[in-house]
Order: C-alpha cells, then sequence, then structure tokens
C-alpha cells in the first residue's frame, strides 16, 4: 500500500516525529499499522523505536525515505506511523473540556496537550471543526491526543443529555459578570469548562447553560487566542 | 517595484488581512508605503481601507490580485500592506517580558496578543531567535506587534546592563521551587517574566539572575507550549 499525504475521509491517519510516534506505541499499540522512517533518522531514534515496534509487533520501515517524504510533504519529520482512527467516549464522571466548533487544528491540538499537562482526560467536540486526527493536529498536541478520550457530539444537547449526575457548567464568553479569578465552585461535583469557536466565541444561548466566565484582558485586543484561554482557564482550575 | 513572498533580510515588511493592516495604519501610519487589495476584498473591508489611507496618504492600490497572490503566497489575505521595519527601545520602568531566543513565529506572535491583552508593552528579545516582522509572526499577533515595544539584545547581560533602577526578576523553568500561584511579590518594583526557548527552556544560569518559578503541571507532557506558558504567566501577574 502506498501512503499519501492525509485527507479528512481517510480512515487511518499518520503520528510524524520520533516523540508523537513514540507516545503512540506507547498509549495505543493496537491501532498502529506500520512505522516508517528516514535514513537520515537518528540512531539514537532508530534504537528506541526498533524496541518500540518488536515489543509490540509493529512492522518497521527503516531506509523507507520515499514513503516519509510523499506522507511529509514540507515537514521536516523523519519518521512517522500509520495508525488506525477510532472512537473515544469521554469519562461521564470526569470533568470535561468542551470546545463548540474549534477551527483552527494547532489551537485544537494545544489544548490537547494543554489538557493533558492539567489533568484533564475528557475532551467533548461539538459540532463540525477542525479534525482531531490530522498530523497537523496531533503534531500540535504532542501525541497527548493519544492519551486523552476525545468525543465528538452534533450538537450541545446531544452532550448535555449524556450528562446523567450532578455537575457544574462553566461557559467562557466576553461580557460575562464573574472573572475567572473570583470564580468560587460552589459545590464538589465534576465540571465542564466550555469554550466557543475562535471567531465567534460561544453562541448567547449558553448564557443559560451554565455560569458565564470571563478570563479580564484589556480592550486592545479583541480575543485571546483560543488555545490561550483554555488553557489559562484549565491552569485556574487545576491544583 | 515587485513586492516578493518576504524575506528576513528586506527593510521592510507585510502586514496581511484586513484587521492587521487597519491595526497597523492606526499604530504606526508613517512607516507604511503603500497598501495592495484584491479584487475579491468585501466592500465593507474596501471603504475602511479607503478612509484609512486617505486620512493618513498612504497609496492604496485596488484590484491588484497579481501583487497579492504574489505576497501571499499560500494564504487566502486578500489585502496587505507594506511597511518599513523599526527599531524600538525598551521603556526602563515598565514591567517587561524577556523571551530568550524563542524560535517559533506562531508563539511569538501569540505572545505578542497575550502580552497586549494583559498589559505588558515592552518586550526583549535574547539572542537569535525568531523575527518579529516575518508576516506569520505578525499574522498570529492580530498586529498587536505594531502596539508593543520590541528590542533585541545579543546577550542577557546586555539587557541587565540597561536595566537602572530596582527591579524583581522571575525566571521560568522547570525544576524550580516556587510555584506561580504561591509567589508573592515582594516589592512595588516594575518586574521581569522571562522564558526560554521552546525545546531547551532557560539555562540553568538563570537561576541565579532572579526568582525561579515554575507553572505545575503533570509529568505526562514534558512542558507547556511557549505561548501559552507565557500567557498563564502574564494573566496571573495582571490584575
Amino acid at each position: 500500500m502506498k501512503y499519501k499525504a492525509y485527507k479528512k475521509d481517510f480512515t487511518y491517519s499518520y503520528a510524524m516525529g520520533s516523540f508523537t510516534v513514540m507516545n503512540l506505541i506507547k498509549s495505543l499499540p493496537h491501532l498502529v499499522e506500520a512505522v516508517f522512517c528516514h535514513e537520515e533518522l537518528s540512531p539514537s531514534s532508530l534504537h528506541l523505536l526498533r524496541e518500540a515496534c518488536k515489543k509490540e509487533a509493529i512492522p518497521l520501515f527503516e531506509g523507507a525515505n520515499q514513503e516519509v517524504e510523499r506522507v511529509r510533504r514540507k515537514d521536516r519529520e523523519l519518521v512517522f506511523a500509520v495508525f488506525q482512527k477510532y472512537q473515544d467516549k469521554l469519562d461521564l464522571e470526569k470533568n470535561h473540556i468542551v470546545l463548540d466548533t474549534p477551527s483552527d487544528m494547532g489551537n485544537l491540538g494545544s489544548i490537547f496537550r494543554s489538557a493533558l499537562g492539567f489533568g484533564f482526560y475528557d475532551i467533548a467536540i461539538i459540532g463540525q471543526g477542525a479534525d482531531q486526527f490530522h498530523p497537523k493536529t496531533i503534531r500540535a498536541s504532542m501525541g497527548a491526543l493519544f492519551e486523552l478520550r476525545v468525543q465528538r457530539f452534533p450538537s450541545y444537547e446531544t452532550y448535555r443529555e449524556q450528562i446523567e449526575g450532578e455537575r457544574e457548567i462553566f461557559c467562557f464568553m466576553l461580557g460575562s459578570s464573574t472573572e475567572l479569578r473570583t470564580l468560587r465552585r460552589e459545590k464538589q461535583v465534576p465540571f465542564s469548562l466550555i469554550f466557543g469557536n475562535e471567531s465567534a466565541g460561544l453562541d448567547e444561548a449558553y448564557k443559560n447553560r451554565g455560569t458565564p466566565v470571563f478570563i479580564k484582558h484589556s480592550t486592545e485586543i479583541d480575543s485571546l487566542n483560543l488555545g490561550i484561554a483554555a488553557s489559562i482557564a484549565m491552569y485556574n482550575f487545576s491544583s
């Protein structure tokens, strides 16, 4: 089989770069179909990959320069792994990060990376939006995707219907009356932090879906970058 | 003159996209040489640009499809402005963000954007590192670059020598003993927040240059993204 540059309708995707490939093999070895290395890969990286692939019985193709160059396109990565896409289910009793139609793959990936860093393992994506399996998203996440549960929902309602127990909901939107730093949690129940799209933010309807919260910044900028806003919120909710 | 895709050794650079171009004209009109629009630019954006250019006597080239397509390359922006690069001086009495050899233009731009949002107007860049005038950096900053004072220094020592008055220095590095949230400022003097390179972080030498601080995250990630770490710190130091 000849692998080509990634497209969204593929049933598989690629993890690129040694660090990300090693994370993938560690987290989801049963989904990895093969690993391809360029001959310029460093001996130490190659050594680690050989050991990991051998242990998990994953085919490793060394010196696969043509494959690597075709799949990486303009990047400089020297190794990629092919893996089957998969579906996850949120853990309904844990805290959630909810992203309504995030459009930028770099933001989505950096939110995954921060989420893993701040102890949030469950991410809901509402509506369409950036592809969590795109190699760009995976690279921005530094492979954090593989250690999270990411579930997509067609609408907020379909997400909300899943949740049975008590839960606090915080909606990050401009024009809210509560600033993140002054927020006091009322109950020891799981919570969801909800963030809107890069351009549009959260729809007004969210005002009634939870406690509206804002992150104070000057009027000299229109808004914070989505990945940054979500990370600031996660940090402030972590301990 | 025929404008081409940006290179670092140019004496000028480009601001791309209506929002960024308008920010540039508002902040630094005397440095703008010309504005070029694609014929697909919306009438409302064109109207705003016409007014701004007229007011500042900046030449505006409408229907300049070829120029726009040559300069934007793979982007979809429909307008760009050409401006002369400039040198800034830090305000030595203000709080500073100090970046030692930041290598990613997206990170640098998003730090500019957050800095403006959190009231930090003075950015020192130590050593080589990403080009603050690259159109990618400017785009990631959403034009915030034009409202900041960004000064480059060949080394930390050359930065430190400039500072005369009392100042608190906080160095963000892994393995520090003080966590950001538990940090208490001791004096009401200006402060500097220092961040290292994406891969290498801050050199050990910084331990003796100020108070080492870390942002707590799990060991499941190696580090936070630089733009995110700096933004979390700036938010926590803002009021």
